[in-house]
């Protein structure tokens, strides 16, 4: 499954989440994470973001079975490590 | 077409691209907007970000042919006027 996880939260916890996605994603602009993971690897990471996440936060995890069923633009200079093919 | 907007950008240029996309589409959470638009305001809305992004901010547009294909699922405190179902 391909997922996208958006994550709003303060500059400090910001920090703690970037640590934990990087092993599961890969990074693509400011407190946006995507790639693909099996549903197990999934649930991993929202447990953790679960019990990582400061308590003002707010996360949005888009998910969707292919990766091919989506179409990615970006304006600006690339910041993260994702490819601009998906 | 279904879009997800997602935007890295200074504090002021947040509040001006703020203030464009909620003409277009829902506003989720910090910096990410997300809705249904026509193609041609797509084209439109990818066209005012050029215009009016930061120099050094970076925009991804994420598309997608129709919104069913797509589960969103949050932590957090719900922010926005997205609902919860897709």
């Amino acid at each position: 499954m391909f997922v996208i996880i958006v994550y709003d939260t303060e500059a400090k916890n910001c920090v703690k989440l970037h640590k934990h996605l990087k092993k599961y994603l890969n990074w693509n602009q400011n407190s946006v994470f995507e790639g693909i993971v099996t549903k197990s690897q999934y649930f991993e990471i929202k447990d953790i973001l679960d019990r990582k996440r400061a308590e003002k936060s707010h996360i949005t995890l888009y998910i969707m079975e292919n990766e091919k069923l989506l179409t990615r633009e970006e304006l600006g200079e690339a910041r993260g490590n994702v490819s601009n093919i998906i």
